[in-house]
């Protein structure tokens, strides 16, 4: 669980069995992949998408500044009447365990599909606490003071069945059978204590179809451009560095179900769909730039003297230079089942990652809410918080500095 | 389109941007394809996941024997009132030229979100004819003879939902949102001429997680064993070999959602699923047998005199020797979003393709549906037929001998 992506020494029988060539002409996937050998220097070796593994035990949670996976199911659970500290400890020490062994392609001790489980593909499971889970273990004076249900945006359209939750499962992975198992297995394991509230799954694009770029969302925008660069500044953004041990190395989590009009985004041309972004749609520049990562100038002006970044433009409206008021967004697609007439149900499941709600999401947010010519084709109609507690090692438990 | 998987040829250019390796040290995939070379012999090509493509033209479609992708989604369109012979040909002229630039990695020609057609990860787009395009078209003279609603099985439970159409668009690909955005395009395009009937969308295997392995179904089930192996026994079972040009060249396809009660099958021990199956769990080896291709024997028998191959198991039931009476499986794994007591929606979207529904999908259908002990735990609750007409060459458009 610690921030620096490490993939496990790779044994011969892993190099066989997931091999990156096979033999028969048939098209046979295998990805070789650069990582930091046992010393620190970069070490290339071969792993398939299959068996690479994200470590699970360490000070901080995994699936937070994990390179994102292609693949998430986000389920949330509301806790039964009369679960407590008590009976928070057992089913937190039970899935644990199932997310230490199914992360690293090991079937969990009560899987009826073991066989589903030998494949890892990056799995992480990270645990978040919402609010009511504070509440019914009664450590409310242990709840970070910035973990509220968010206020109302007059921009919402929030259904319940895609907001709240006691207790947040998040499962990621390049493969979908991996994800899907893993839920089924943490699902089955969570019934005791609690009910299924809402779950959302989401896509990104596939390990290996576009590595190293940032991600499209389904309105063809660049999404991410603007996260903090990885090392130190992740570490500001989105860790708490100190406090007691309930706190430290934890984050907190937004999650946010962003319906988008694809219908009438697809009626704008493409001047005024750059316009509202602030972005060239092909290379993510600003319109004052020509690469993705130039800074945008809000004070160049065109020749009528208006600014060349719209005043309500989503990175106008959105950007924040200083790192401890940024936000670490890690987004997944959704597409469901389109209506008769052929208009699609596609958005975004909006995840961001904040060491402080209050002082990094909120004001972002409050801007967004107010103006953002995106507003016009975006519509929230999910909202949920969740801490982040710290990882564990070997032997522990996530929420036992809190719960234990 | 032919029956032969053959990777285009890799420019400087795309082995530069789809590169195997990355140097930065995160994690980057990149997938080393052996394909044939121009002469025939097997030449290795690092081609990523992101840029590997599949030819759209020739005299069959591709999507059939093409090595099945990750992600699946199976539109079926019930046509407008109205929408005839010339219609239909102006909807096919426009879907095909569609179907040709997105499979290859060009936007569609009024795609309002060209950035996303530029991944093609091995896109294909396979179309079907459902027995209402004959009669709308008025040339029910050239339907297949065997292209009709199956027969009620008495193990169905029907859904209008998930049953039925006129016209089917198969989307495949490695990556979800090549899926998404192809299927929107072409959803578009259709409007004029039908309405969105259902659409199911699946997965397997992400590319490269399990390379030249058998699936396994959500069961944990490996789910393909029987098929034929490549070549002219593929041949035999899927393309019909003669007839007019509407008919030469052309296969079926049978689509049946099968609902996988996970809940009552997790409460079986191994013994009695393997029983149920006919095969070991862990290998797919069939109980008289040791690996997953070995044959079954059906005259061998236990210590107490009875056939270590149970009658009623599904193996047993669905064995067939005769290439002319196999089909040829292609199906992917559904999995929808589960109850609030966390039982799975879950099950497969079996696709089997043949030259004949009535003489190789319907006795084995039949012979299932009378006895087989997997259907304690299955239930059919979708169930459509297509005919998947011939390919066709650049210029001309998929039923245009039929339409034409």
């Amino acid at each position: 669980m610690s921030g620096t992506p490490e993939a496990r020494p790779v044994s011969r029988r892993r190099l066989l069995t997931g091999g990156a060539v096979a033999a028969g002409g048939a098209l046979a996937g295998g990805a070789a992949v650069a990582a930091a050998g046992r010393d620190g220097a970069p070490a290339l070796t071969p792993v398939s998408t299959g068996s690479a593994v994200e470590p699970f035990h360490g000070a901080r949670q995994a699936g937070v500044t994990t390179e994102p996976q292609a693949h998430a199911a986000f389920v949330a659970l509301t806790l039964r009447p009369g679960v407590g500290r008590t009976e928070l400890g057992r089913m937190l020490r039970l899935l644990t365990d199932d997310a230490a062994r199914l992360t690293q392609g090991q079937p969990a001790l009560a899987d009826t599909e073991p066989e589903l489980g030998q494949i890892p593909a990056r799995l992480t499971v990270t645990f978040g606490f919402g609010p009511g889970l504070y509440r019914a273990a009664g450590v409310e004076d242990r709840r970070p003071g910035s973990l509220a249900d968010l206020p109302p945006f007059k921009i919402d359209r929030l259904q319940p069945r895609w907001s709240g939750g006691d207790v947040l499962l998040q499962v990621c992975a390049d493969d979908p059978v991996t994800v899907t198992h893993a839920q089924r297995v943490l699902i089955k394991d969570s019934r005791p204590f609690g009910t299924v509230r809402w779950v959302q799954q989401g896509f990104r694009r596939a390990a290996g179809a576009e590595p190293g770029r940032t991600q499209r969302n389904l309105f063809g925008q660049l999404d991410g451009t603007a996260n903090p660069a990885a090392g130190a500044a992740a570490d500001t953004v989105v860790w708490l560095p100190e406090g007691p041990p309930w706190l430290r190395d934890s984050t907190t989590l937004v999650v946010r179900r962003i319906s988008m009009n694809l219908e009438t985004w697809d009626l704008l041309g493409r001047p005024d769909r750059e316009a509202a972004v602030g972005r060239r749609l092909d290379s993510g520049a600003p319109l004052t730039g020509t690469a993705e990562h130039d800074p945008p100038d809000f004070t160049a002006t065109n020749d009528d003297g208006l600014t060349v970044m719209p005043d309500f433009s989503h990175v106008t409206r959105a950007h924040v230079t200083e790192d401890r008021l940024k936000i670490l967004r890690r987004p997944y697609n959704y597409d469901g089942a389109p209506t008769a007439e052929g208009h699609a149900d596609s958005g975004l499941i909006f995840a961001s990652y904040q060491a402080d709600i209050a002082r990094q999401f909120l004001p972002l947010q409050r801007r967004l809410a107010e103006r953002d010519l995106l507003n016009e084709w975006t519509t929230p109609i999910g909202s949920a918080v969740f801490a982040v507690p710290p990882g564990c090692d070997p032997g522990g438990w996530v929420g036992q500095d809190l719960l234990g």
